[in-house]
């Protein structure tokens, strides 16, 4: 099969690691930013590449088979637009728009396209969740009751987007994927103690149809180093702690019991503990793999449907907090 | 000077604990439980106790000066007030009252009587927990700017309170008693997921009127096993982890910074972690010993406030929770 | 059947756990003990037991079946050896004797008899370590190659025995049970910090005929609290952990490797992690059942050798140690 | 001051990254290899050195101040010594040589020539030993009765050389720097399992005319990935344990005591744990620095003579585990 023709728009913090994932797996065909500098940069390592600050000229080419959009996030939008509708694939970061009638509109654009849109949510291609949701899938864990997720860290500090969008819409992803429920309720609570309007410290809490429950504790001001998915099921209890080398993932065989003989009383049953072997392949290459093979196989729009699921959960919290 | 008499009420799970207590500290005069086994068993041991199901019988006691109030939760306010009322001084198991106005009563009633109202509100009287608030209140944290509990285990499932009632309660006394603020709102959220009406998964927040936030984590149905106070200040970070052996309080000397040469860029800042010596006394003896000393020199009511303000907290909790 | 008639002998430091066991499991006949408090500290607790200072009266029991010997460790021999020259079956403490010589004696007075010996050594009777023979005899590790252990601690300073004797004794009887081999050499190195002749600090080193090694750390003077036993297989390792609460075991699916394509290289192969559950038993309580049940059912002689083979085993390192 | 011109001999695994740090420390003028392809490689990488596979037109420049040699271990004694001939200063790679003879011969190579010998004993530029170092000398440890360390892992297998040259040199310059003694006696024990004569495990044990010791526990089959020291002192005690992000350093304060009224019963102390912060620089940045400030501000032989004192060693423990 013959490699399809990338391009790469954005050329800041994210963007030169797609750039070298793309080169691998398709013909880096164009590199384009806004920043001369940046592109005589990525120009100088990726000779075949051509370079340009005019995303019109990119859309034109009619060799080109999709594009990747790593712009700041406000404008993901209307460059994945564009994109759509000059007849290209779609690999858009995350978030893939600021609210869900951009989202909706990007879902439309694309069906009516027939092309490819592909958020790029990081953390569903990192094989522990594969693995955790494979857990899931396959009832091993019993009805799952709860699902948290603890991101916190003295870390980054960020001026432009608060810790739900900057922390949370990874759990957030990770969160509606497991569950595979749109929520009923959203709440989210927290407060801006370093920049006016930009919260440090955010928790959220979902409730499903289903009566599963999320929650996400979100914070970059923070003593505990903590990047943790934590599902609690009925009969086995699962931990996605990203922080660990060689325990990424552990199942408790633990559950609470009601022996017959207890007259209503609870008791619990602890049993092995076990952590299986979780592949070190690199999540951002399995994106890229995942994209490609869209583009080359075909697509039934799973993505971009859970894309709008995170959008419009995000929006909810964003309201809630703003509340 | 001379040891107080003191009677305990209620022989249940708790209060031999408190009869093995008073009884080196005081004259343990009286015991009084609805079941005469317990009176049999009990008594046998702490020989020079008088024994009754009559609680009549003991406020009726010139001789007695306090009565320990374990029963029950539903019915500690009734028997507290009947102490009060018979002028004895009491010492009242958490929760002291199940709604603020029950609470509040209770401090009339005190007030009226002239009589110690004291709360047990265990973890206030665990040396670590009085470390932290040493900490916060020596301004060596600078402003604080969070407080979050985690209190989490696959542990004891209770059918008759749910898990804001059976272990938030700990948390929220602590929280209050280091920020020493009422909340000015009171999110909980949760879930009943095994006795209908019981919630073993609860989140809460809280926002006090300076702005600071105060959030707990309380679950029984949970892989792992953690009791654990977290402060985030502007200067210095501070976990009291009760897991642990010998560093039950660690203080981080981590912060966000702002230097003047950073155009608005917050960086971070890492030094030293210590964990001073906590002493390994006994919560419990402390709390007996303090209600003690609060009988024999006298009592300025902040205790009895303090719960107070527990209570009311609690409401506001509950009805946030029930929605 | 009948419950066995048991004396203890040595109500000293642990002697009490093993009345408390044997009280439970077999008719607690004879106390005995040089201390006449004790005896009746004692004998109050288990008013059924007579109370003697005298051994030969409680060997000159026609209706006693067995002696336990709970004495101070120098008095282990002489004691056991007049028990089992009585017709008594006997459970001596660790270690049975101070010395090979003597501890061949017992074995010959015990054959002689026809009464069963068995040395207490406690952490054989651990379901851990019963669960690590197990993995070790299945062939599940593969070829075993070393076992270690790391006994370290600030803990109880004695200045009677020194830490190889002290705290060595288990480790020792573990490493013998799981090789099933006698060392063909031994090598012990160590010093004396606090009290001239008892070293504080020993670590030894045992080489078996089968090329297999072991290595013991022990140490009362260690920041580190540390309770492991580690054993490397070839195809898997194991290690035991007695300070961790829920993974007392843990299986790890590691090894090297040698690719028939890598000319010689060696890689590593890291797979699952496994902790399976371990019952709680005590440890003590499993060891006095197995001793009732050698002398209720007959028995080949195996803890008795066992035994042997650990005693030649200390003297071995007593002697490299005393240099 | 100018800077020192400098030759990087030998750019195999460790060589480049010596390279990277004298490309920013000194003038890095030649790079010599016996490999064309290398030479081709860090050529291009570094324009302005001169590239050649004969170390004698390197050591024929006139403009040359220092050789770095990086080659391997066996040659690592002529090259030294044929660069100190040729009056250059010398960074050689550790094991600086092989043997006693060789080591002695080149430090009166260097003493004759007046040229800084100074070997690479990375670990001894980490800055926590430094900070470990400090603590020794500054007494606040109390006497130092033991050092030992643990060099464990599966990991990187050897078959040229064993635990003791790979992994034990490391742990060994540390332990002779922090007590500044030479060993009385020497023991090292271990086997090899994969690679006939090449020992996969070893321990090792110093004993030390004060009366202090130190043991090295040394395997790349292990399950526990370990890179530990620990200082015990008779008042305070000291981890470094490299595997640690933020905890680099850990001071306990506990220790044996022995109260005036215990009549000769030994108990403990213990009391705060402190982290002191440890710089993030890099070691091999910071040895390469100190080498730099020899070579430009003179030299009193130290680094020499306290490498001379650890080949000693490795050869006493050597013939040790040779048997």
């Amino acid at each position: 099969m013959n490699k399809k023709a990338v391009a790469i728009v954005g050329l800041g913090y994210w963007g030169p690691n797609l750039a070298r994932n793309f080169d691998d797996l398709a013909e880096l065909r164009w590199l384009c930013d806004a920043s001369p500098d940046a592109l005589e940069r990525f120009g100088a390592r990726y000779a075949q590449a051509r370079t340009t600050t005019d995303l019109d000229e990119v859309l034109a080419d009619p060799e080109l088979d999709a594009v990747v959009v790593a712009t700041p996030a406000v404008t993901h939008y209307e460059l994945a637009k564009r994109a759509l509708e000059a007849g290209k694939h779609v690999l858009v970061e995350k978030p893939p728009a600021m609210n869900a009638a951009e989202a909706e509109d990007l879902v439309a654009t694309s069906e009516s396209s027939g092309r490819v849109l592909m958020p790029g949510f990081l953390l569903l291609y990192h094989p522990a969740v594969q693995k955790v949701k494979e857990l899931v899938a396959s009832g091993e864990l019993g009805e799952v009751f709860c699902v948290y997720s603890n991101r916190q860290n003295l870390g980054k500090i960020r001026t432009d987007e608060n810790a739900l969008w900057s922390l949370g819409i990874h759990d957030l992803s990770v969160v509606l994927h497991l569950l595979d429920e749109e929520p009923s309720e959203a709440w989210a609570h927290g407060n801006a103690f370093l920049t006016p309007g930009i919260e440090d410290v955010v928790f959220c809490y979902l409730r499903f149809p289903s009566g599963k429950i999320a929650h996400m504790h979100l914070s970059w001001l923070d003593p505990h180093k903590m990047r943790r998915i934590t599902v609690v099921g009925r009969e086995k209890m699962v931990v996605f702690d990203d922080m660990e080398l060689d325990r990424k993932i552990t199942v408790y065989d633990k559950a609470p019991e009601q022996p017959s003989d207890s007259y209503g009383e609870w008791r619990t049953r602890t049993g092995d503990i076990f952590s299986p072997k979780v592949p070190n392949d690199e999540p951002l290459k399995l994106e890229c793999q995942h994209f490609v093979r869209l583009v080359q196989e075909g697509w039934d729009g799973r993505e971009m449907h859970d894309g709008l699921e995170v959008v419009r959960a995000l929006g909810l919290l964003t309201e809630s907090l703003r509340g």
